[in-house]
């Protein structure tokens, strides 16, 4: 009998459909006890009995895996992989699936409500207005500015989607591997990431984490930016480095920004101080109906396995590349 | 010579142009020296000298008229008139100008704003953030939800036209002077307002501050609301009874609110112990380019009265048959 861990949190809150999946299939489950992501460490002293994991983002390492005797799948709920080692996975017969396209309407709609949000400063009236301070704040209509979106898959074409009934902004794309199609559905234009940082408004990231773009974001990149520009990441931690954001924004360049997930979360640090920073809980996919779909598909994903049926989400080749090769 | 008091603040601030326009028809003006919203009486202490107001949301009333003998113009610098006695303005032979359509576009995008942060608490996950607590708040994508517009004039519309490209929400609107063409844009349903507070799940309110929509929403109507419902005014303040709004909200219903204008402004009520509800300081039209445009329009139309050419924006006479007859 295979027995499955569930270790995204949380699961299983606002459908009953994945826990129901699971029960009618008498599959055997455990949903994380430690109520939080965890770490390399928590997750080597859990997992030792389980066959399958439905994963959140916590590290799936060799390490885990060595200690994972009897795992034979991860079924991912969300897109990145960048918590997976999948090149140990292969080596060590484990099965990885995920859930490509039911996180993004939900992240590119909440990047367009903290693009609008920061634009005009609500969040800054907002925390003033709650302790008696009136202060009209000038901002900035988004068919006025330049947007720069870094990375234009799925979420990134999301957001494009989205501005298109907001006048015409000026929209600046980047992306390794150009996807010159979406020329013939949105007015935008190609260029290279320096030309964003320099000239857009509005820079927002929807980039896998991957070795190259750990890091991508540095102090070099944000002086780069305009004194008021702002900057958003509802990607992945790591992608800005979270000091250098900091250590910029203390020195009153940058007119807002707004980040979503963090290297080390829960997130605790000092971004805190700067009121002008939105932080949120990685919240990207967590509409109701986007995170129910990613649940109850990654839950699919792993009956179908069990149940030795054809899987419908393997990670694909151009994944392993990625981790392979760099890519 | 004719001498321009500029009650509204604040005035020339990102563009010189309509201080320019002033200089350069050689008018005098004031720019008000208190640097806030004035009071009644604030106005009658200033008014005595002066010939035209380019005028915030004061009180322009009857007994501020009876203390400018001076006053032949009131330049609005907005949409709104509802502080302006247009009844008493005509008796008195005042001329009166407004800027209709330049702030509405700045609404309608903040309001978007307003709703896309509600809908994914992410107000409250910032507030949170920033003292160390984590939280991942479920949320809804418009797509999902049943949306109330009340009032479908130029923000309402404005506003409209931004949801079109959030997938199909299910929209219904209502207005006392319904204008059916917007059926052929829009995908909308016209219900009396007791239908849109049972069953939006996002109510927002763009109508005008009259006799009728004063003290529109109170205790009653919030209570029909759904439990998890949000609501959102950047109309003006008093349509939605701010003490009834901050009990019903108090005692746990409605999931949200975003209050942008507020019945004494500035703000500084019971409202900001609710955290869920967002509170700006009537930053609606604040975009630097709506600002500029009124400004601008409003200057123009005091220029052209002070040289006697032909006004472009006098308040049409439906604007005082609302006065009158309360319509």
């Amino acid at each position: 009998m295979y027995k499955v861990l569930i270790t995204t949190i949380p699961f299983g809150d606002k459908s009953h459909l994945p826990l129901d999946l699971l029960k009618n299939n008498n599959i055997e489950y455990l949903i994380n006890p430690l109520n939080k992501k965890l770490t390399e460490e928590e997750l080597i002293e859990m997992i030792a009995d389980f066959n399958v994991i439905i994963a959140g983002t916590e590290p799936i390492t060799k390490k885990v895996m060595d200690n994972a005797k009897n795992l034979k799948m991860i079924s991912r709920v969300g897109i990145g992989l960048d918590n997976v080692d999948l090149l140990e996975a292969e080596k060590q017969g484990i099965t990885v699936s995920y859930t490509p396209d039911a996180p993004a309407p939900a992240v590119a709609e909440l990047t367009i409500g903290l693009m609008l949000t920061l634009l005009r400063s609500v969040q800054v009236s907002n925390m003033e207005m709650h302790i008696g301070k009136w202060h009209r704040f000038f901002g900035r209509r988004l068919s006025e500015i330049t947007i720069g979106i870094i990375g234009v898959g799925r979420i990134g074409s999301g957001v494009l989607q989205h501005l298109k009934s907001f006048g015409s902004p000026k929209i600046l794309v980047n992306d390794i591997v150009p996807d010159y199609n979406l020329d013939k559905i949105f007015n935008i234009n190609w260029v290279d990431k320096k030309t964003i940082y320099e000239q857009a408004d509005v820079i927002t990231i929807h980039t896998p984490l991957t070795v190259q773009t750990k890091d991508m974001i540095r102090e070099e990149h944000l002086l780069k930016m305009k004194s008021d520009a702002i900057i958003i990441n509802t990607a992945r931690g790591g992608i800005i480095n979270e000091k250098d954001l900091y250590e910029v924004m203390q020195s009153g360049h940058l007119s807002g920004a707004a980040i979503d997930v963090f290297d080390l979360e829960p997130y605790n640090g000092k971004l805190k101080d700067i009121q002008r920073c939105i932080l949120t809980a990685h919240m990207g996919s967590m509409s109701v109906d986007c995170r129910t779909r990613m649940e109850v598909e990654a839950t699919e994903e792993v009956v179908r396995f069990i149940t030795n049926q054809r899987l419908e989400n393997s990670v694909p080749e151009e994944e392993y590349a990625v981790q392979r090769e760099g890519l």
